[in-house]
C-alpha cells in the first residue's frame, strides 16, 4: 500500500493528498470544496479538540452555540468586516422545496423567498455581538469568556483537503471585556495556549507574531499568530487571536455601565484554530511511507500484530497480549489489538506505518517461547527485539521520547532554513528555496504588495520574540523596526 | 428571581419558557427559529454528549464528519424520503455577495448562482449512503459503525426553545451491514442504547415502542422510538432508531460481494437524538422554583456558598472549603465555590435553586465555631445541618439518592396517568387529562388519522414490552393484536 504514495520530492502536494485519501483521514464529497472526513482522520480531530478544549476550560472559558445562519444586513454592520472579508459566502435565499410538475425530483418552492437573505457564517463575529448585546448591561456581566465549535463555509473556489475547503470545523472564541488591557491580554493570553497545543501535543515548532495591516483580520485592530514552517519550505498559518478593540461593540452597540457609574464600549478579542491543524500536522512530521503522528495526537499510540500459524498459536498469543494491554492501560497508554484474520501480518505493517501509529509490536510463537516482542517505531521505522518483562515501561518512555524527537527534527528542519537576508536581490533568490527569511522591512503596504507580486512571499509575522535590533528595508532603505519573517505559504 | 416563573399549573407552555430563559439555557436569537444555546445550556448538553459519545464507542461505533450540504437532487433519489419527508429546508442558491451600488450595503451576486441548488442538511442518509458507495465493495468492508455530531436544519414554522427549532443540534448514527438480521440487530441496540441513557442519566422512564406507519421515518422499513411523559401529560419522542432496510442503498447503488461470491444490497440502519433531549430533561424534573437536574448530567453537582462578614471571615471560611473541595474531587464530585462578592447569599441561593444544582452548602462563621456545614438538596428543597467531617461521603450518597429519587417520582407519576381504556367514548373524555392510554387499535391508519383527527391524540408507539393481550379495536371493533400507547404530544 504504502508503495502508492508519491514521493515528497517527486511531488509534494500529490503526496499530500495520496497520503490524505490511503491513510482514510478525508476525501472529497459529493458537495464541490466539501470534504468527508473520515473515522480515522476525525479520530485524530476529537484528539485536538480534547485537548485544546481542556486547555480553554482551565482558562476559565465556557462553550455555547450561536445560528449558524447570519442574517445578510449583519455583514454589513462592521465597515472594515465587511469590507476586508470574503465575499464568497453560501446564501440562503428559500426555504422551502416542493414536488415538481412530473413528481420526478422536487425543485425550490419560488413562493418561499425569504425576505432577507441568511448567510451560512463564514466566522460569527456580527451574530454573536448581536447575542452580546443583550447579554451585557453592566460590568458586572463582564468578561464574557466563550468558545463555539463548529462548522463554517466560506466559498473558496480552489480547495484542498483540510488546508482549504468550503466546509471547515474549528472553534471560535469570542471574548468580552471592561478595559483595553484585558481584552489585549486575553488576545495574548489565547496566542499562548495555541502555541503550547502546537508545540506540546502537535510536536509542531511555530512563531508568535503579529500580522502586518494588510494580512490582519478584517475588524480587527491587531491579529496575532502562530506560523509553522511545513516540509516543502511553505509556512502554514496555524491559528489566529484577533484583538477586535470597541469596533464590534460599536457596529452592535453594545454598551456596558463601568465599575465607576460611566458608560463605555465592550472590548473584544476574537480567536480560532481550525481542522486546517489537520494539515499542518500531516505536513509537519510525515514521510515517504506515510502518517506520522506524534503520540499525543494519535487515536491508538500501539498496535499490536500477532504472528501465528492457526487458532491455537493464536489463542496462546492473545493471553500474552491480553495482559500486555491491561498493564499498558494501566499507563494510559492506548493501544489496538488486530487479531483480525481476514488480512496478513505484511498488510498490516504497511497499513499501520501508512497510519501513522508511533508504536508497532509483533508477538509470534518463538517471542512466547522466548519471552519477547518485537518493538518498532514509526518515526525512525526501527525496530528490535526486547524482554516481554516490563515492556510497558519500556513503552511509555519509548512514546514520550517519539514526541520529543519529532518535535525536534520538525525544530531542526526549521533552523537549517531560516536565515537572514539583507537584499532584494538575495531575497529574489532565497525564496525560491523555501524557509523562513527574516528581513528589514519599511512598515509600508506598498513594499510588501511589491514584494508579493515580485515573488509571491508574504510577511507571516512581525515576530514577538527574538531579534529586535533596527536596520533598512531590503527593498526600499526606509528605516526598519525590526526583521520580519517572510515565507511563501499556504 | 425563582419568584419570576410562571407557575406550571398556571401557564405550563409560559413556565417552560420563562424556565429556559431564566436559567440561562438558550434563548431565541435574530434569525427566525434558530436559538443561541448558552453556556449553562451548553454545559448540560456537554454532558449529554459526552455520556453518548462514550457508550456509542463502547458499541463499537466512530465517528466521522459529512457535508452540510446536500445536492438537491439527491433527495429525490429515495422516493418515500422525498415523499415523506417535510419540503421545509434552508435552500443555498447562491455564493457570493457583492457591494451594492451606493456601497452601503451587500447584495447577493447575481451572477453567482449555483447550477444546483444545495440543501442544508435536515438529515444524512442522502449524502452518507452516497459516500458509502465509494467505502463499500465487498463483505470485509462491513460492518460501517458510524456517527455525526452535527448541526442540522427544518424550517418549523412554529418553534419553541430546544423543543422544535430551525437548526438543532443531533448525532446520528448511520450503519451498514452484510445482513438483514445484523441492521435489525443493530437498531435495537441502539433503541436499547437510548433508553439506558434516558433511564439512567436523564432519571427519565422511557417506554421502547415501535411507530405505526404513519409516524415513521420516511424511508425506513421500521422506526423504534422511546418515549417519555413530560409533567403536564404531553408525551416527548426522546430517540428514534430506524431499520432502513435495503433503501437507501438501492437508491444509491451500494451493493457488496457477499463471503460467498455473490452480490447483494447492503444493509441499514439509522439512529439520533437531539438537543430536543434538552427540553425533555427540563420538563421531567423540573418545578415552580426552577430546575431540577439530575446529578448525573449537572454542569456543577455542588454549589458552596460562604455567609460572611468581612475579608478575615472569608478568608477562614475559604481555608475550610478548599479542604472540602479536594475531598469532593477525589471522589469525582464536581463542585463550584461561589465566593463572588458582588451578589449577596440570598441571590445566590435563589440562582442555583433556579439553575437546578442538585445539593446546595452553605458556610458561615458559626459553622466553622461547630464544625458544620448546612446542606441544601434541590429536588426537596430540604436542608439540614451536619458536621462537616466526613460530609463528602455524605454528599456521594446524597447524589446518588437525588438522582435515584427523581426517577422514580417521575417513574410514578407516568404509572399515575397511564391506564387502559376500552371504549372510544371513554378515550375521548381520558384524553382531556393527559398521561399514557393503552388502547386496542386495529392497525390502520385510516383509524390512527380517524382518532388523531377528533382528539388531536396519536399513536405513540406499538409498546415492545409489557401485556400482549389480543382484543378489539376501541373505534372499529376490529381484532387488535395488542394494546398501543396513544398520548397528546410535543
Amino acid at each position: 500500500m504504502a508503495k502508492e504514495l508519491s514521493s515528497r520530492s517527486e511531488n509534494y502536494a500529490q503526496w499530500y493528498n495520496d497520503l490524505v485519501l490511503k491513510a482514510d483521514l478525508a476525501e472529497n464529497s459529493a458537495v464541490r470544496g466539501c470534504m468527508v472526513i473520515k473515522p480515522y482522520g476525525y479520530a485524530i480531530w476529537e484528539k485536538i479538540q480534547g485537548e485544546l478544549d481542556r486547555m480553554f476550560k482551565e482558562t476559565g472559558h465556557s462553550n455555547a452555540y450561536f445560528p449558524l445562519f447570519i442574517p445578510k444586513s449583519f455583514l454589513s454592520k462592521e465597515a472594515a468586516h465587511v469590507e476586508g472579508f470574503a465575499k464568497e459566502c453560501a446564501v440562503v435565499t428559500h426555504y422551502r422545496l416542493k414536488n415538481s410538475a412530473d413528481g420526478k425530483s422536487v425543485i425550490v418552492d419560488p413562493e418561499a423567498k425569504l425576505e432577507e437573505e441568511l448567510i451560512v457564517r463564514p466566522t460569527s463575529e456580527t451574530i454573536i455581538w448581536s447575542t452580546y448585546k443583550n447579554w451585557i448591561q453592566s460590568y458586572r456581566d463582564l468578561p464574557i469568556l466563550v468558545n463555539q465549535w463548529a462548522n463554517v463555509v466560506r466559498w473558496e473556489m480552489r480547495t484542498r483537503l483540510f488546508l482549504r475547503t468550503a466546509e471547515f470545523l474549528w472553534q471560535e472564541g469570542h471574548t468580552a471585556h471592561a478595559t483595553k488591557e484585558e481584552a489585549l491580554e486575553e488576545t495574548e493570553k489565547m496566542l499562548g495556549v495555541y502555541a503550547e497545543f502546537a508545540e506540546n501535543f502537535m510536536a509542531m515548532p511555530v512563531i508568535k507574531g503579529i500580522k502586518s495591516a494588510n494580512e490582519r483580520f478584517a475588524g480587527a485592530l491587531e491579529t496575532y499568530c502562530i506560523e509553522a514552517l511545513m516540509q516543502d519550505g511553505k509556512a502554514l498559518q496555524a491559528g489566529t487571536s484577533h484583538f477586535l478593540g470597541q469596533n464590534f461593540a460599536k457596529a452592535f452597540d453594545v454598551k456596558f455601565q463601568t465599575k465607576e457609574g460611566g458608560e463605555d464600549y465592550v472590548w473584544a478579542s476574537s480567536w480560532g484554530v481550525s481542522t486546517r491543524l489537520m494539515g499542518a500536522l500531516i505536513m509537519s512530521h510525515s514521510d515517504d511511507n506515510g502518517l506520522v503522528l506524534p503520540p499525543k495526537l494519535a487515536p491508538f499510540q500501539v498496535v499490536i500484530v500477532p504472528i501465528y500459524k492457526g487458532e491455537e498459536q493464536l489463542t496462546q498469543i492473545s493471553i500474552r497480549v491480553k495482559e500486555l494491554i491491561s498493564k499498558l492501560k494501566t499507563l494510559s497508554i492506548s493501544v489496538k489489538y488486530d487479531d483480525s484474520d481476514t488480512r496478513k501480518p505484511g498488510w498490516k505493517f504497511a497499513e499501520y506505518e501508512l497510519k501513522g501509529v508511533p508504536v508497532r509490536l509483533a508477538i509470534g510463537a518463538r517471542d512466547l517461547e522466548n519471552g519477547t516482542i518485537e518493538v518498532a517505531r514509526r518515526d525512525t521505522l526501527t525496530k528490535e527485539t526486547v524482554s516481554i518483562e516490563g515492556v510497558e515501561t519500556y513503552i511509555q518512555t519509548l512514546l514520550n521520547d517519539i514526541q520529543t524527537t519529532i518535535y525536534k527534527k520538525a525544530f531542526d528542519y526549521r533552523a537549517s532554513v531560516t536565515r537572514e537576508v539583507n537584499s532584494y536581490e538575495e531575497f529574489k533568490i532565497e525564496i525560491e528555496k523555501g524557509g523562513f527569511l527574516l528581513c528589514h522591512w519599511d512598515g509600508t503596504t506598498e513594499t510588501e504588495e511589491k514584494i508579493k507580486t515580485d515573488t509571491k512571499a508574504t510577511i507571516r509575522c512581525i515576530p514577538l520574540d527574538g531579534d529586535k535590533t533596527p536596520g533598512k528595508c531590503m527593498v526600499t532603505g526606509k528605516p526598519s523596526a525590526q526583521r520580519v519573517i517572510f515565507a511563501r505559504s499556504y
